[in-house]
Protein backbone atom coordinates (compact mmCIF):
# COMPACT_ATOMS: atom_id res chain seq x y z
CA UNK A 1 0.00 0.00 0.00
CA UNK A 2 1.21 3.39 -0.77
CA UNK A 3 0.56 6.52 1.12
CA UNK A 4 0.95 10.25 0.05
CA UNK A 5 1.43 12.80 3.16
CA UNK A 6 1.07 16.37 2.54
CA UNK A 7 2.60 18.85 4.91
CA UNK A 8 1.89 22.54 4.34
CA UNK A 9 2.16 25.60 6.39
CA UNK A 10 -0.62 27.27 8.25
CA UNK A 11 -2.24 29.87 6.31
CA UNK A 12 -1.42 32.40 8.92
CA UNK A 13 2.41 31.20 9.18
CA UNK A 14 4.44 33.22 6.95
CA UNK A 15 6.61 31.37 4.01
CA UNK A 16 9.13 33.03 3.09
CA UNK A 17 10.39 30.08 0.86
CA UNK A 18 7.70 30.49 -1.05
CA UNK A 19 7.53 34.35 -1.25
CA UNK A 20 11.07 33.69 -2.54
CA UNK A 21 9.61 30.74 -5.13
CA UNK A 22 6.93 33.64 -5.92
CA UNK A 23 9.13 36.39 -6.68
CA UNK A 24 11.70 34.57 -8.58
CA UNK A 25 8.87 32.97 -10.82
CA UNK A 26 7.79 36.71 -11.27
CA UNK A 27 11.11 37.48 -12.46
CA UNK A 28 10.79 34.38 -14.73
CA UNK A 29 8.37 36.43 -16.71
CA UNK A 30 5.58 34.43 -14.85
CA UNK A 31 3.60 37.09 -13.68
CA UNK A 32 0.38 35.53 -13.08
CA UNK A 33 1.62 34.12 -9.77
CA UNK A 34 0.16 35.36 -7.00
CA UNK A 35 0.95 33.72 -4.16
CA UNK A 36 3.42 30.46 -3.81
CA UNK A 37 3.35 28.50 -0.60
CA UNK A 38 6.02 25.13 -0.49
CA UNK A 39 5.27 22.35 1.77
CA UNK A 40 6.24 18.77 1.84
CA UNK A 41 5.44 15.73 -0.07
CA UNK A 42 5.91 12.25 1.81
CA UNK A 43 5.66 9.47 0.06
CA UNK A 44 5.37 5.71 2.25
CA UNK A 45 5.28 2.45 0.96
CA UNK A 46 3.29 0.40 4.06
CA UNK A 47 3.26 -3.55 4.36
CA UNK A 48 -0.52 -4.43 4.91
CA UNK A 49 -3.52 -4.25 2.86
CA UNK A 50 -6.15 -2.77 5.49
CA UNK A 51 -7.03 0.48 4.55
CA UNK A 52 -8.55 1.16 7.77
CA UNK A 53 -5.62 0.61 9.91
CA UNK A 54 -3.24 2.37 7.47
CA UNK A 55 -5.40 5.63 7.91
CA UNK A 56 -5.49 5.03 11.78
CA UNK A 57 -1.50 4.53 11.67
CA UNK A 58 -0.90 7.96 9.19
CA UNK A 59 -2.86 10.00 11.31
CA UNK A 60 -0.63 9.00 14.04
CA UNK A 61 2.48 9.51 12.43
CA UNK A 62 1.74 12.65 11.51
CA UNK A 63 0.44 13.74 14.62
CA UNK A 64 3.88 12.61 16.55
CA UNK A 65 6.82 13.11 13.67
CA UNK A 66 6.44 14.03 10.23
CA UNK A 67 3.62 17.80 11.20
CA UNK A 68 4.62 20.41 13.49
CA UNK A 69 0.91 20.64 14.42
CA UNK A 70 1.73 24.41 15.60
CA UNK A 71 2.50 25.90 12.49
CA UNK A 72 1.95 22.58 10.05
CA UNK A 73 -1.55 21.26 8.42
CA UNK A 74 -1.54 17.71 7.27
CA UNK A 75 -3.46 15.87 4.95
CA UNK A 76 -2.97 12.68 3.17
CA UNK A 77 -4.34 9.86 0.32
CA UNK A 78 -3.71 5.72 0.51
CA UNK A 79 -3.19 5.08 -2.71
CA UNK A 80 -3.99 1.58 -3.79
CA UNK B 1 -6.97 29.11 -10.24
CA UNK B 2 -4.76 27.13 -7.92
CA UNK B 3 -1.86 24.78 -9.24
CA UNK B 4 -0.33 21.93 -6.63
CA UNK B 5 3.03 20.86 -8.18
CA UNK B 6 4.81 17.84 -6.72
CA UNK B 7 8.57 17.77 -7.11
CA UNK B 8 10.23 14.22 -6.22
CA UNK B 9 13.79 12.82 -6.19
CA UNK B 10 13.83 10.26 -9.05
CA UNK B 11 13.86 6.91 -7.78
CA UNK B 12 16.87 6.01 -8.57
CA UNK B 13 18.27 9.02 -6.12
CA UNK B 14 19.37 8.53 -2.72
CA UNK B 15 17.00 10.23 -0.06
CA UNK B 16 18.74 10.09 3.19
CA UNK B 17 15.92 12.04 4.68
CA UNK B 18 13.25 10.04 3.37
CA UNK B 19 15.27 7.41 5.17
CA UNK B 20 15.63 8.80 8.30
CA UNK B 21 11.67 9.63 8.33
CA UNK B 22 11.86 5.64 7.94
CA UNK B 23 13.62 5.00 9.95
CA UNK B 24 12.33 7.19 13.26
CA UNK B 25 8.68 6.06 12.21
CA UNK B 26 10.19 2.56 13.04
CA UNK B 27 11.61 3.72 16.42
CA UNK B 28 8.07 4.77 17.18
CA UNK B 29 6.54 1.34 16.47
CA UNK B 30 5.76 2.11 12.97
CA UNK B 31 7.14 -1.16 11.35
CA UNK B 32 4.73 -1.25 8.42
CA UNK B 33 6.83 1.28 6.80
CA UNK B 34 9.25 -0.05 4.04
CA UNK B 35 10.13 3.20 2.83
CA UNK B 36 9.71 7.05 2.82
CA UNK B 37 10.27 9.33 0.41
CA UNK B 38 10.18 13.20 1.10
CA UNK B 39 9.39 16.11 -1.85
CA UNK B 40 8.06 19.25 -2.30
CA UNK B 41 4.56 20.36 -2.57
CA UNK B 42 4.26 23.52 -3.91
CA UNK B 43 0.37 25.47 -3.73
CA UNK B 44 0.19 28.25 -6.30
CA UNK B 45 -2.48 30.71 -6.64
CA UNK B 46 -2.50 31.89 -10.31
CA UNK B 47 -4.55 34.76 -12.34
CA UNK B 48 -6.33 33.54 -15.20
CA UNK B 49 -8.84 31.24 -15.94
CA UNK B 50 -7.45 29.67 -19.27
CA UNK B 51 -6.79 25.93 -17.90
CA UNK B 52 -4.62 24.93 -21.42
CA UNK B 53 -2.48 28.31 -21.37
CA UNK B 54 -1.73 27.82 -16.98
CA UNK B 55 -0.81 23.91 -17.95
CA UNK B 56 1.87 25.16 -20.33
CA UNK B 57 3.04 27.78 -18.04
CA UNK B 58 3.27 25.73 -15.16
CA UNK B 59 5.28 22.98 -17.26
CA UNK B 60 7.31 25.65 -17.96
CA UNK B 61 7.99 26.70 -14.36
CA UNK B 62 9.14 23.35 -13.32
CA UNK B 63 11.29 22.62 -16.15
CA UNK B 64 13.08 26.66 -15.85
CA UNK B 65 12.78 27.02 -12.03
CA UNK B 66 10.95 24.70 -9.30
CA UNK B 67 12.08 21.22 -10.23
CA UNK B 68 15.85 20.23 -10.88
CA UNK B 69 15.14 17.72 -13.76
CA UNK B 70 18.64 15.97 -13.12
CA UNK B 71 17.61 14.38 -9.92
CA UNK B 72 13.85 15.35 -9.62
CA UNK B 73 10.41 14.65 -11.37
CA UNK B 74 7.68 16.69 -11.34
CA UNK B 75 3.80 16.40 -11.43
CA UNK B 76 1.08 18.69 -11.06
CA UNK B 77 -2.64 19.38 -11.32
CA UNK B 78 -4.47 22.31 -11.74
CA UNK B 79 -7.79 22.99 -9.32
CA UNK B 80 -10.73 24.79 -10.11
Amino acid sequence: MKANIFVTLKREVLDPQGDAVRRSLGTLGFKEVKSARVGKLIELELDGNDKASADAHIQSMCEKLLANPVIEDFRYEIVD
